[in-house]
């Protein structure tokens, strides 16, 4: 079965690295905790790079975009050739990610992982089995075996970004967060209506419509919450979709931490650890996104994610955002002196 | 009368920038207000700047430490002498906020506004009126005329740190949780009880102490919501409270963006719009700490912070964290290319 490599175990993060960074953090020169979040992502890096000084230096960004046969359905307030007008825009530097990899000094890979696109376009990487997916509300997104290739295009991906200190993952795709949205309701058992949102800016009444569509997909490939995973993300899903599920179990098989985007990529990361459940410790949640279906997704992950600004673009940008942080977290964890090095009074209980 | 200069008015915020950067927001490839508060900060800034590229690079981090006499009383959890000791610290590079600029490249100042140091610390500047408050429920903390001293040094500060293109302000002070939460409970005429929380870490004992404390001082001053500012901060304010809350005001009248910290600066923001309005504008709220009275005074303020890392460390640590944000939110701002010169198409109504 071609997508056998999914179901390799993911390494364990480092119980001895996590006891020492929690007790070089309680002797830093500050009341223990004070440091919040600070903290907490510091000792969790340290675990999973099992290393004693956290690194948060090295982190490629890798984005996947795709089209989707939904799209024809008016579910997005945007036409369907933004994607690939957006991966020029990425690019040619212009679009947020990678104005953010850009000042945040780290590289951004793109790739089309099944636009529209028949002809590469320059500065991107075409790994995609075909160019978008059929329209869900009347045959499956993809095949098995475009399925199996999107996972294993996400797989490359990783591979190819080589040692990294984490990797984000982020993506661009009109229409995708119907099919997230879809892959979502699928996977939590969740009425649509409490996971489709405004993805773009639709209105209430576009809304409305995006919620029947997901209904009707939902309903016309016999999805719920005790289907297969892979039998959703074929039927619902994205390529991109798709390729971020590969990318993510890859990237925790190779013991690499991956700074989780918004919605769609916290839909991927969803259906990565059904995939292989071995990657959930390897997942970093950057921020809660304004798109309305993510708290729900995040709660059933039992995710705390750094940031909350409200925002709801995808692309990568919010886990950039959170790199920023991950970076003075890092600084402080390995730059702060102790108490003794100090030589500062410790506690006194009053 | 020495504090005049703290009700000269200070500039408005340029209407015509904050129009112009809404209008390039809308026009940067991305859905309108998908950036969410990436956005409103660089609209801020831009405002706040007078100009159409708002800038976070240069943004020099200043410091100020005070003792306070209330510390006999068993407020914190840990002794008087590690104000001092902390000053070495941040002076020599091992504090959490030396740590922060170092990573960002900002000058940190450290402001002597009122330690018990009787000797100048290396590194650091001297500028207070006396060595540590007086204990505020047995007298005032300080005279009129230190006080004058102390909001005085926060304005000298400011000037010595030259133009920026903002500024952030932290403290250092054992006791000054309590100092901060007896100056907020009387400006917002609140319960003690709602406003002291844990400061360094003590316990629901060391709470109620320290509730009591705060009582006993408000009682002894007749302090509440129709008193002075200026009384408050005399009575039972802090040093560092008193130079932050003059600091603020002071920027803000050259017309500087003030990135507040959390509790204690927030606190001295709130007593800096009573004695000087004007300055409200050029308040921009890093981060929402754990601290129990922040929330209110945040409130009481109207303030939406950037972050929420649960940090209650102070020293400016919540600022320099939200300065990377602000930096993201400017080079956005600044470098994403417009719908028209990315050639991507613009939304249709579905």
């Amino acid at each position: 079965m071609p997508t056998a490599w999914i179901e390799t175990p993911c390494p364990a993060p480092s119980a001895r690295h996590e006891a020492a960074a929690r007790a070089r953090q309680a002797a830093l020169t500050k009341p223990p905790g004070s440091l919040g979040v600070l903290e907490t992502l510091a000792v969790t890096l340290a675990a999973l790079q099992a290393t004693d000084r956290p690194r948060a230096a090295h982190a490629p960004v890798i984005l996947f975009a795709g089209d989707h046969g939904v799209a024809a359905k008016g579910v997005s307030a945007y036409p369907a050739s933004v994607t690939v007008e957006m991966l020029r825009n990425f690019a040619s530097g212009g679009a947020a990610v990678a104005v953010l990899a850009r000042e945040l000094g780290v590289p951004l890979t793109v790739v089309d992982a099944g636009t529209l696109a028949t002809e590469p376009i320059a500065g991107t990487v075409v790994d995609k089995p075909r160019c978008g997916t059929r329209d869900f509300t009347v045959e499956p997104a993809m095949t098995d075996g475009e399925l199996a290739a999107a996972l294993a295009a996400g797989r490359r991906a990783v591979a190819a970004a080589g040692p990294a200190d984490l990797v984000l993952f982020g993506e661009m795709g009109i229409g995708n967060t119907t099919s997230a949205a879809a892959v979502a309701a699928a996977l939590l058992g969740t009425a649509p209506a409490d996971i489709a949102g405004a993805g773009t800016g639709l209105d209430a009444e576009g809304i409305a419509r995006k919620v029947a569509v997901i209904e009707a997909g939902l309903a016309r490939h016999g999805l719920d919450a005790s289907s297969d995973p892979r039998r959703i993300l074929a039927a619902v899903g994205g390529l991109e979709i798709a390729a971020l599920a590969g990318a993510i179990v890859a990237a925790a098989q190779v013991g690499r931490p991956v700074l989780v985007d918004g919605f769609i990529v916290t839909v991927a990361a969803l259906a990565a650890t059904r995939l292989n459940p071995g990657c959930i410790p390897w997942l970093i949640y950057s921020h809660r996104s304004a798109e309305r279906g993510h708290a729900h997704v995040l709660a059933a992950l039992g995710a705390r994610p750094v940031l909350d600004l409200n925002l709801r673009l995808g692309e990568g940008s919010g886990a950039a955002a959170a790199l920023a942080v991950l970076r003075l977290a890092c600084a402080l964890h390995n730059g702060m002196a102790t108490f003794e090095e100090a030589a500062v009074s410790g506690r006194t209980t009053p």
